[in-house]
């Protein structure tokens, strides 16, 4: 076979890796469902008409056609209406989701979903083309209550929380709050003042005032109160009282206070020491309607947020309902792949085999089988050496791919002999009772060290 | 929102739904990695030149390419070296996971994949285009033991066995017995007269006969040979008699038969009353070089064989190495699809949810939190009313979506009354103690009655 290499963007793991990656998704999965979520996937095409309103990232699909389509054949990519691409998030394909199976969903639909998704990116910029996307979201139909916003944000505290990272923060705002303070004090359009402000990680504060006076008409003393606003950051309901210093005041901005303090001292209360007030949020308070959340690593900044979402007040509508939502999403490969390289995460072993049973010789490979069989019983993972050879090659086979345990059966029965090959310990054993040690049972994926960073 | 409609050939399904898919999925993967197989997941995308190497399917490759790829581009699709295809199974995807991480493997080289695959074909042919497939292989490097053929059938029928399904059995042939018998009994070529015996089923004995004169060359002695060589079946090794007196001698024959009745004893002891020794096998013959397996549900012949696979001694090789394996492969979508369409499994309820906390008042939400935390603490799924609705309210809300417990929390700390729903029986219950019925702790996938047929 010729030419095989690895594809730029398309990022694959050896057993150890993978093993990295589905402790993340089984962990999503399990904390999702602990609150109630139901688990969905959706097809992996949609119509490119679909796909294509959200203007904004069109340069970014993956569209499909049937080697062999011929004229006439919806794929052949001449009927735009007909032809079809690769979805490149989970949000779109959820709202089309939700209007064909309206009638078969209950509401509020609390959903979660974990799937590849693609994106025509350029590789080199560290984007991957195939990555997985982990979703969850609360859809309402015509309305959704408010306190929606904290309780999605606790379940994915709770998650991140579970995963083996360094401390992660989750960083909340609300637009409410940004455009009522920035009309409070002036300023009549809040969106070029948000777009300035989006810049400051990258600009400084001194480039965003110049920014702020040149685009928003900001005078000196607006430029100030809006930097001035954006650095507030507190862990508890105290960054309403800095605002109202600043003279945010007016309606908006209560309501805004009390929406953000009700998020952070809700999530506060359920998962301690995640959640932050942080009023320099501006990405994506156009898009969304209620509180926006984005979520840091402690020492992998540069990985940018790796967890994102908000309210939204339209997932989707036809001419009977409308649908709003409230959403959060981890962009799962690009945190399993920093895990992996960053040697942040490892697995205690690179197989699920936790005794390798040894056979003495083929003739009796059934007496094997048998010691293998009543250990499977109880939930321990076995492999029967894939050889009679001599136990010493056996044993290496074992030690070569992290196999706690060689066991030796005996000549009748289920009695043996079991070998722990890291101390060499060695003892009488029966498989139909014998246990090994809760953390020896399954692989489990540890964190290292916190100390390491970018 | 346009023109929302389920695309031919793409399923998707319901929650409730879903949960049957996830159910087959959570079993084959615990049977797999109970017997030490590594899950692993390749990129959803090969070269095209990769995809085509097995040419009789090349009509079926969906083809990739960037919406606005140029001029130049690696995937405008011009360079055919270059133009990237969706996946069509697992096994040309292994084929080159295995030579490009050879030197990261360790061999024999256990793999599971439960994956997404695509194929363009008529949708009307009640074929999908998009798919779940599942798949064990273990895989050598240069040998791969005999007995690796019993093992990873036997693998397959725990899973089968343990999957909310009627009767399932496992057919097994061996290409040595047949092309040996074949020849035994005088044909020069035994790829005429695997063909003719594979459309067995479809045109019956006498049509098979007289295409074994006019393709094969039989003569009626012969053909009546073949035939009688076809019909047997059993479930032990006393397939080896009855081909014997059939005229069937030799070195092939009797190597045949070893290798068939070592595969059949072994699976026998393992799962017991799966597996049949089945000589009207051709299908696949020529591609495999040992054993060859398809499987058939009781009641539903009209799907096929939902389980397939061998001994293949090629699956790659480069200019170092040749890596022989044997595989078996289900075609999950197509079973799932089954499974609910013919209403043969079904969720325990709908939803992950075991217990919907109820709130009295939108002021109180924090002890109905506090309830719920101390519940999921130990396991139990909950949800929180989404809104302090009446009691009645409440309780049909948990109703219609088959929750079936309700939990009233009390004013002061972790105690409440819990009602089930279903028998109306109320009591008082603390939350950090209360623990449902095991049967209700998580949606179960339960098996219909068994006498639902085609």
């Amino acid at each position: 076979m010729a030419k095989i290499a690895a594809l730029s963007g398309f990022p694959e793991w050896l057993p150890s890796e993978r093993l990295v990656e589905q402790h993340v998704i089984d962990v999503f999965r399990e904390v999702a469902e602990l609150h109630g979520f139901s688990g969905i996937e959706t097809r992996a095409v949609e119509p490119l008409e679909q796909l294509l309103r959200k203007g904004e990232i069109d340069k970014e699909v993956y569209v499909l056609r049937r080697l062999h389509a011929e004229e006439g054949d919806e794929d052949t990519g001449a009927d735009r209406s007909r032809t079809l691409g690769l979805h490149f998030d989970l949000t779109v394909p959820l709202a089309r989701y939700v209007l064909e199976h309206q009638n078969d969903l209950a509401f509020p639909f609390r959903r979660y979903q974990i799937q590849k998704v693609w994106r025509g990116e350029r590789p080199q910029d560290g984007r991957f083309r195939e990555f997985y996307q982990a979703d969850l979201d609360v859809i309402g139909q015509d309305t959704l209550p408010g306190h929606v916003e904290a309780e999605v944000a606790i379940v994915m505290a709770e998650i991140l929380s579970r995963l083996p990272l360094p401390q992660v923060s989750i960083h909340a705002n609300t637009r409410r709050l940004s455009e009522g303070f920035f009309r409070a004090i002036g300023f009549e359009d809040h969106t070029p003042v948000l777009r300035a402000l989006d810049k400051l990680p990258k600009i400084g504060a001194d480039a965003v005032a110049a920014l702020l006076h040149d685009e928003a008409g900001a005078s000196e003393e607006q430029a100030q109160k809006a930097l001035a606003f954006a650095s507030i950051r507190t862990r508890d309901a105290s960054f309403a009282q800095q605002v109202r210093d600043l003279g945010g005041s007016g309606e908006m901005v209560e309501e805004g206070i009390a929406e953000l303090t009700a998020v952070i001292e809700r999530v506060e209360a359920a998962v301690p020491g995640m959640i932050v007030a942080d009023l320099s949020i501006a990405r994506g308070l156009d898009y969304y309607t209620g509180t926006v959340f984005e979520s840091f690593v402690a020492g992998h900044e540069s990985l940018g947020s790796i967890c994102s979402g908000g309210r939204y007040d339209r997932l989707a509508s036809d001419n009977r309902h409308t649908y709003p939502g409230v959403g959060l999403s981890i962009g799962l490969s690009r945190l399993v792949s920093r895990l992996v390289s960053a040697g942040m995460a490892a697995p205690s072993r690179a197989v699920p085999t936790c005794v390798l049973v040894s056979v003495a010789d083929e003739e009796h490979r059934g007496r094997s089988d048998a010691a293998a069989r009543a250990l499977r019983a109880r939930g321990i993972s076995c492999e029967v050496a894939p050889s009679a050879a001599k136990f010493g090659k056996q044993i290496r086979y074992a030690d070569r791919r992290g196999i706690p345990f060689i066991w030796f059966p005996g000549e009748e029965g289920t009695g043996g002999e079991v070998k722990d090959i890291r101390s060499g310990d060695q003892a009488a054993a029966d498989a139909t009772t014998w246990q090994p040690p809760a953390e020896d049972l399954r692989p489990r994926v540890l964190a290292a060290q916190e100390d390491q960073t970018d």
